[in-house]
Order: structure tokens, then sequence, then C-alpha cells
């Protein structure tokens, strides 16, 4: 039986499991994809304390080195089923196999909210995407629309005004969520902003072709031609496996830890997105140091 | 008047700055030595996501050209006497000049505990430090102790080991406290590790000669000859601005805050090692990211 299980592997997972296994623990983690979770949508990063400027993906690839440098393996494209209280600990059910661990770390993450408007479902992944820094290549000298004017809304709208024709920054609010640090960039880029706009409709034939938005104030009705639109409009917590587990969660799903990450349920804790804590990724790293330690803590103790 | 002074510029107040200053708020950052913290004693972090291995120093003066690109400036060697409370905000006395600001974040840190044996004080700055990386290179090629088996003690005995000619590691308890990690290093490094140990005296004429302790099962006494002696016995939190101004402390002297590092004061928010919360770095950094976030919404809210 192993020590921990890691459910996971974003930044709040891969942290937890270098800090478990430099304190010694045995581990298995997993993710239902590639490892490194939302850092492989995130075009650059300016407030990770570090680096002046690093894009996710890179972030990425140098945790993944740590890693290996400690001889932990990461079972990637490996979907945890189930999670299963035992007597003395919990059975992972995974594709790739079952395994058993003393004590659990949930570092499942977010997933995107979809856009509520016709043709949402219609057209995704034929013109509606999530990831702008895997899709947006795709649209190289196109038009294209960014829905949602937070902080993920404004760092794709740039990214993409570097391989766009035109970008449309869409926000539903009258004026956009961002960081100052953003809305200096927009103004000098190729982002035309469109703020108390409510996206209706996607509309095209085959792939997307466009989307009808509504002026909030004048309820106006309006057309963008577009191939491609990448919606930032929030996140919903990966918490089912958590929730089926026994794990009590908050109103919005999210699960609920004390500031040991420990959540009701003893030997298993919880760290990075999912806990809905300012979901920043410095944050999460930190959450999956504190989630090893207290599983070690519960382990030795 | 400033919306936010931060005081500390180790990798809590540094993040808080980054955080802060992207968020477009007006700050000053105050520090009483050179900025950094606890990054300028470090010898090397292997446990920082993003970096496989990266001198303290070195990610220390990454952290200041985050803030150079975001023309923030450093208030350097200029040590905070006071914070006040006045009726919209917060004086901040300082040795370079005083400001006023709407809101404060407190990151001052963490000081190295004192042995409590004799010739302790006599002998600090003549042999005894707190700081391998600053005073190591003054013992090359000689026997050193180091007091304290935690994960700072054996990082630095690792680190004397390579310039020194022979180091000990002495623990109080029976056996090492730190990371399995650096116990396999240690038995690779030529350090002796002496457990169960007290030390209770430095002697020496005009500098440190040597050190002598008893061995706690069989009360015999020893004595080591060694020019120098690092202490790392643990933290005692630099509060004593915070308590002055009315911040509610644990009784470990450590600022209590919640989740959103709100200390009981509106306006006044705490974050890294000086809250006393798993006292890594990158819940440090964490801590402050949080920290200016509730700034900003207790400034705009």
């Amino acid at each position: 039986m192993l020590d921990l299980a890691i459910i996971g592997a974003g930044p709040a997972g891969l942290t937890a499991a270098i800090y478990a296994k430099r304190k010694g623990l045995s581990l298995a983690i997993f993710d239902s994809g590639s490892s490194g979770g939302k850092l492989n949508e995130i075009v650059v990063l300016e407030n990770y304390p570090g680096f002046v400027s690093i894009k996710g993906l890179e972030l990425a690839e140098k945790l993944r080195e740590q890693l290996t440098n400690l001889n932990v393996e990461i079972k990637e494209f490996c979907k945890v089923k189930e999670i299963l209280k035992e007597e003395n600990g919990f059975k992972i059910v995974a594709d790739c196999g079952k395994v058993s661990a003393k004590s659990v770390i949930i570092a499942t993450g977010t997933a995107h909210r979809k856009l509520n408007a016709k043709g949402s479902e219609q057209f995704e992944g034929k013109g509606i995407s999530y990831c702008a820094t895997c899709d947006g290549p795709l649209h190289a000298g196109k038009d294209v629309a960014v829905i949602g004017g937070g902080n993920s809304g404004a760092m794709n709208a740039l990214y993409l005004s570097k391989i766009c024709n035109r970008v449309y920054l869409i926000e539903y609010m009258p004026k956009l969520k961002c960081e100052e640090a953003y809305l200096r960039k927009l103004k000098d880029a190729n982002v035309k902003i469109i703020t108390n706009a409510e996206v209706f409709e996607f509309f095209g034939k085959e792939v997307l072709e466009g989307l009808r938005y509504r002026d909030r104030v004048s309820q106006k009705q309006y057309e963008l031609k577009v191939s491609g639109a990448f919606v930032y409009i929030g996140l919903k917590p990966n918490s089912e496996l958590a929730k089926k587990l026994g794990c009590s969660l908050d109103d919005k799903g999210y699960i609920e830890v004390d500031q040991h990450m420990s959540t009701n349920m003893p030997g298993v804790f919880a760290a990075g997105d999912v806990t809905g804590i300012f979901q920043q990724l410095i944050v999460a790293c930190a959450q999956g140091a504190i989630a090893a330690e207290s599983a070690y803590r519960f382990l030795t103790d």
C-alpha cells in the first residue's frame, strides 16, 4: 500500500508530489490528461515569483523535470474513476489500474464554464474553444472573439491579437475586470473591446462563422463575423470524485478545506483550484506543498 | 496618500508588491536590510516549483527584476520604526522618511532563535553565525559545527561540507528532523552527525575556538574545536510593529490571520513567515499574493 495518491497533476498536484517525495513518502500521481493542468493553457505568466515572464507550457515542463529528478513517474492520460474508502486507507480505481494508498490529495482543478447561448454546444471544437494557446493558431490572420473580460480573457485576447486579424473582447459587465497591467496593454493592442454585451447566439454551417450579441443598455442586437470564439467566463470545480467519496463541498461545489488543506475526511486533503481559494498559480502550488506536509503528518503522527 | 504600504521585502512582501502593482495600486515597500529576506540565506532551493535547483540569492535577484520591470522601487535599508493608525489610514514612520497609506501589509518575517549557552552572545559575529551562505567562506578548510538538524541545519551543513574541512551537525533530539532528501545526501557528505547533544558552552579568546556539549543519554561532556558555529534552532516572529499597532498575535507571537491574510485590524494584512503558517518559500509568496488581493478588495469595495 502506498503512502499517498495524488489525483491531478496540475501545479497543485505536482508541487504536492515534490514535497511528498522529498519527505520520503511513496506515492502515485494521476492525471486524466497530460500533466501541467491549467499551465498548458496559460499563454504567458508575469506574476509568478521567479520569472519576469514565462510561458505556461515552459513552466509545466520545469515542474515535470523536478519530478523526474525525484524519480516520480506521472500517470498521464489515466482517468481516476473512483476513490473508495477502505478499512486502512483508500482504493483508487483508474483507467490504467488500481492502487491502494493510506492518504489522498485531491487536486483535480476546474473546468471552463460554458456559455449559455444558442449554438454553444453545436460549435464546440468547431470554432468555440476554451484554450487560445491550443487553438489560436488555427485562426491566424482571421477575426476572432474572446468572451469574458477577466484576466484570462484579457491575456488570451492579447495573445490572439498577435496572430489574428482582428480580436473582439466581449464583456457582459460595464467594464473589464482584468488587472490594470492588462488594461494598459489592451489599449496598445489590436483588440476591440465591447462591454455591456450579452452573447446570445453562435451561428455557422459546418463550422463557426460568427456570433450575435445584445447591447445590455440599448437592447440593440449586433452580429460579428468570427471564425473563432474563445470563452473565458469562469471556472467550475472538478469535485465529483471528492463528493462521491464523502468530502464536504461549499455551495459552489468547491471542496471545503481548513488552513492545513484537510477536508472533513481524515486522510483526504485537497489543493489547488478545486478548493476555490484565490485561483492563482502561486496559491495552487503553496496549497500543494501544505497538503503534502499535512499528509505526511497524518501518516507519521 | 498611497494605497498600500508593504513592510518587509522578503518573498512575501515582494510577491505582494508584484500583485498589488499589477492591480494598479500605488505603493511603497520597505526593508530594514537588503531585499530578498530569508532568500539571501538559502544556499540552494530544490523544492520551489519552477526550478530544479536555484540559489536563494539568484531567486531574490529575479524577484527584484520583476519589481523593476513594474517600476516599483524598494526602499532598502530603511527600517520602519512605527505604524500609526490614523483617521483614514496609516502613517508609516521609517528611517528614510514617513509615508501615509490606506492599507498595510506586514511581511516582516522571522529572526533566528539564539542558543541559550554560555558564550552565545560573546561570540556572535566572532564565529557564531546564523547564515552559512554569508559567513561560511570565512571558514574554508577549517572545522565548523552546525547546530540544529532540521531542514535549515541539514542544508547548511551540506553547503559547508563542500568548503570546510570537517562539519559537525549537532541535534538536540535523538534523530534529525530534516527531510529524507537531505538525510540521503548527508550520508554521502563529509558531515559527522551528533544526536542527543546539548550544546552548553562556546569558548575562545578573541574569536570562537570551540564548543562543548553534553550527551543527553550518558550525560558525558565533549569538546569540539571549531572556528565557526552555525545555529539553526528555529525562528521567532518579527511581530513587534504589528503588536504595537494592535494586531492580535498567537501564543508564540505570530500574527493571527484568516484565509484572506486579514488581521483583526481592518486594512491591515499580514503575509509570510510572520504568520507562522508552514514556513516555506512557496507559501510565503502565495500569502503575499493573497494579501495584495485582499488589500485591493479592501480599497475598492
